[in-house]
């Protein structure tokens, strides 16, 4: 049987709404029946006859998505809501649907803020439903791969992580033409960060998953370049971890011309990785001893998270969707689970959860504030 | 209204199939909703099973599918088949069901023949159904791209073509344990050539895309070096094109560790160009008076046909599951267009056709004669 | 005629000392007659008879070098002195022979505090020498077409700029062993600073001489790997510029398993520049309007600049030694100049001079102390 | 000692003449005491004194220079020649200096037919004197590593081989206005070849040197763009060896925009490699069973002769120069070793041959017999 869900958000001109249904159809095992694709009804219900949903699923909004969906026979019901809406529009429909016991997919950064945050972890753990936030390189085979190697040991301890998100469509002010770039550089839509909130969110999200320290410390300098924006489009971290590690994450949404080449180096005491989204199919590993070696996507001798990620043979190359995708498998698979009364395995468990989204929130946060002080340090906890 | 289509082959263990599916169902627009996905008949029903396929559209073979699908009432009919069974059982469900009034999307190489592409051609002229090859490396964006710069003359005249694609999964005997190696390597089931039918076919029509050139005669050298191999494992050829250019081409599957390159380069008056199947966003021009240009998908400098056929911005990669799904995708507009009553526009129509596939067919069977002969030319014509 | 040179330092088991004569010899135009080559007056005399050097012109310290050389009659005088000594044996001989007379040309840092860089900048001036620092990166031709491209404006506005200098060779204890790393991890000759002193010091270097950018403040952590080193073997530094431009520069003595890419990226409001040590021969110019142009050593494309700096046609590399030798052939045609009594041009006046040196040990005072405080900012003037 | 040398060729407007000066340069060890720089007397000696070469050994023409320096003692007579004219003037001094008795470094091709070659290997033969011809691509480190690779069997048994020269720089007709192009493209002075005599002959070299696989027979196809160009501008050629293994080469001079990157690839039953001499830091080993792996000069892992052949540390590129500084390095270390009556190790003895010199030859003339053939192979012994 497949999986049934409801998106709210990702109308007509949604970006990132197209992205998780395509991502959710990858697998040929959900299927979208159901929505309330637009803050205005009407075009709420436009959106939904564009993609074919029933009309008696076709909600104007989504409090009457909830009021509906939550009282129908449980076989008949969705079986999980996807919240692709602009970042202010998350925690109130998150946690009504929690509540209500619906498993939910949603869009990072997670809320706006440590209180909402708690809020939503309240709400799982109390009822229990599944949730993931789609912070989707973790995705990426390759990714995986990554992680597995810190996991084991390979690269020894960690001494230094560098992370970096370029973008450059921000460079001038595309806000006033642009309704992607209108919300992510509104302080009322986006929340209290700009490119630290949008694409620096990612950033730790990859460090912390990959490299799995924990931060203790963080001096940071936000920067706003184009005239009028109200929030920052570029942005620098250092980082100080627990376990004496440096690191340093940056990301711009001015860096001329760059497009979306988020990427990580990490160096340990034994080796160093290196991965790049631009060319997701490869990680390298640097050894001290020997050649630098280029794992390629699709291999046997890769970690099974990784492998168990790769649907073509090495060579044919995967990409932004099927990371994506990876993301959803592993959080329906773990839907599923539930539903057959099984306990999920650690692979299938592997999808950001609403506790990283709570230190993504809090990452946001600290940045802002060491920001706008004279003191170099900021401590995390 | 989504459209309908029935798959034969693809069955449990098949890897083009799974792969047609996820391909076809990227845009969310079409359904699989009948098959004969084996030629066993209770492997077909099992992979229908897997499948979620309604029983009374889970055929034991695909004759079956045949008498009942073409007797359904119109409304109910599959709107397309999608042949993706290994070479020998490509032309007589293709003939039947063209013959039929089934639109036919197949995978290649087309037939064994020239007399059996003939046939084929003769049955899709006569009935007029819509009938696509899955040449799938020119659905990537990034090919189309080089072939509008060869067409708009930016390239100049063209001098020399070079296209490779170099392959190390059958360096040993795989055939005796890998179900895929099995049928690639027996020439019942793949047909006069090896890896020239399999991946040279896929060159040949990457060339004939990109550059429009016609071939006047060839040299042709196939070597088999697995111990027992009854077909070609490696294969280069040399080209006379009828403009006078000169090309090569040359293709393997014992290039040790090779995975899936496949690429090209073509020099002309003005420049040259050159793509990567492992690093498909780009393709680059080389300018012989200024700096190589690395163009890269999704960006608004593009041709119309590279930005019709990319749904990410760029940066964020896209790769073979998404260049398979814009075969589909111009396949599935052809065929609506043709339901709706309407021309379909020349991008819609952009998809490999019966006649490049019979030009396919015809390239193996003149390498094959070459390589046996002691003269240095075959004529092509 | 050839001109003469006698070298300080760079004897037997030095790495820099060998560099420089190689640099020096390469257009065949410099002669090395005599030497100081260590502080051992027995070593210094066998290095220099390996080097074929006249046993009257082999000297046991610098200081003797200085009183006969000084004394010879003026055509006899070598022409230029090489200084290739660890850095706390720069001051002392450049102060020396600047004042004598003697054209300088010597290894990077300058020295190691701004009181000694005062001393050497009045020096010079007082006797006019021509005095040269060898950062050797600003010595490739790529980087001088990146500079140019920022001086004729095809950059705009700067806004952002990354250098990095990542090595691991240190990550180690190898000043227990090894020579090269046993002075530059050991205060007494290396100075106040580690990796920020040995190669922070080029990544002022090069940022300053692409960018022109001038520092107004920096923020800085220093962190030492290596138990039991006393000198930072990892350093980030955030940097604001007078223009308000940002920056960032990281270098590394510990990242495991890289070898010397050091980089630059800058990014401006009408595109992005990038390149890389490690492939020197190209230069990106990212274009927010059209492809990535990969900009390629010896072509008439590129500037004046890269043009005289390259000495094999496109295609051929080149690589560190020919950089390196830029920087001699600058300095070396602008000591002829200056003996033929003409004013040397602005492309032979291309290369670090004392300013460049003065400001970069400004640049190591200012980021350790910035390193020791707990306020984020220290201003640069 | 250093040891003295003479140049015959290498005037005004030579290209290749300063190269190999500087390539001599470059270990300190060699000085250019004399020469016949043109075959004008004006010019040879206005060239001469351009560098600073003394009036007593300057001469007007090779046969002068080789009756003045016959007659010297021989503890002032030159200690080799370099003869670096276009080919047609290779022969006749090369056999004069050889019968001599003076060593000779010469650039290549060799001479213009088999029966030259003969004489010049004879008379090698006869007076026992050190020859080198200047196969440059061989002298790079990691071509060294390629080579050791295959003679230790790392790759395994060699099935297939793909050697490519593509340039650009004769696409259009350059002998109108270019001097290097103009005798490249003139048969009286570049022989029965042209692009197959000045690039081809380099790949045949790269692949005997790196696999030591011996043709037996070739199929070719040359081709002339240039409208009334009188040799080959481009030219492709099928190889099978006697071990069975297959081959391809091919090299042109019309591929608009390409530069120089001569580039090798070999395919092994265990594992493959490949080189670019645009990227000449690096060669990879591509292993069926595990990630690819990126060899870097410079470091401690790499063969003998590859360490050897390095001066730099990892990371800091070496070049085009470096590599022909090898080839000089190991012929001088020869000459020295006969000097001093001992015998020359493996190590120094490695550089080509005047029987590598004569294989290429052969091997030209046979790709000129074969395309001008109906027949498709030609043996080649």
């Amino acid at each position: 049987m497949k999986l049934k869900y409801g998106q709210i958000g990702g109308g007509r001109g949604s970006f990132i709404g197209a992205v998780h249904r395509r991502a959710a159809a990858m697998d040929g095992k959900t299927e979208l029946i159901a929505g309330a694709f637009s803050s205005t009804p009407e075009k709420a219900k436009a959106s939904g006859q564009d993609l074919m949903i029933a009309d008696d699923r076709n909600y104007g909004s989504w409090e009457e998505m909830l009021d509906v969906e939550r009282n129908r026979p449980e076989s008949e019901r969705i079986d999980f809501v996807n919240i692709v809406t602009p970042n202010h529009m998350h925690f109130h429909p998150a946690r009504e649907f929690i509540e209500a016991g619906f498993n939910v997919i949603m869009d990072k950064p997670m809320v706006h803020s440590s209180r909402q945050a708690k809020e939503l972890i309240e709400a799982t753990e109390e009822t229990g439903v599944v949730f993931a936030l789609t912070h989707n390189y973790t995705g990426y085979p390759m990714v995986k791969e990554a992680r597995h190697w810190v996991e084991s040991g390979k690269l020894g301890t960690i001494n230094k992580v560098v992370v970096e998100y370029p973008q450059g469509w921000l460079l001038t002010r595309m806000e006033d033409e642009n309704k992607q770039a209108a919300w992510r550089t509104d302080p009322a839509r986006a929340g209290i960060a700009g490119a630290m909130g949008d694409i620096g969110s990612h950033c730790e999200n990859l460090l912390s998953y990959v490299t799995g320290l924990e931060i203790d410390a963080l001096c940071a300098e936000l920067t706003t370049f184009a005239p009028g924006r109200q929030l920052d489009d570029d942005a620098t971290v250092m980082l100080r971890f627990t376990n004496g590690a440096r690191g340093l994450l940056w990301c711009s949404q001015i860096a001329a011309a760059e497009e979306n080449d988020v990427n990580i180096r990490v160096y340990g005491s034994k080796g160093s990785l290196e991965w790049h989204q631009e060319t997701p199919n490869t990680v390298l590993f640097k050894d001290p001893a020997g050649p630098v070696q280029v794992h390629k996507r699709g291999n046997g001798y890769l970690c099974e998270a990784a492998q168990r990620a790769a649907q073509l043979p090495p060579g044919h190359p995967e990409a932004f969707y099927e990371a994506f995708a990876n993301i959803f498998m592993n959080f329906t698979d773990t839907v599923r689970a539930k539903k057959d009364g099984r306990e999920p395995t650690a692979l299938e468990l592997d999808f950001p959860s609403v506790y990283d989204g709570a230190r993504g929130v809090k990452f946001i946060e600290k940045v802002v504030e060491n920001s706008q002080s004279d003191l170099k340090w900021t401590p995390f906890n």
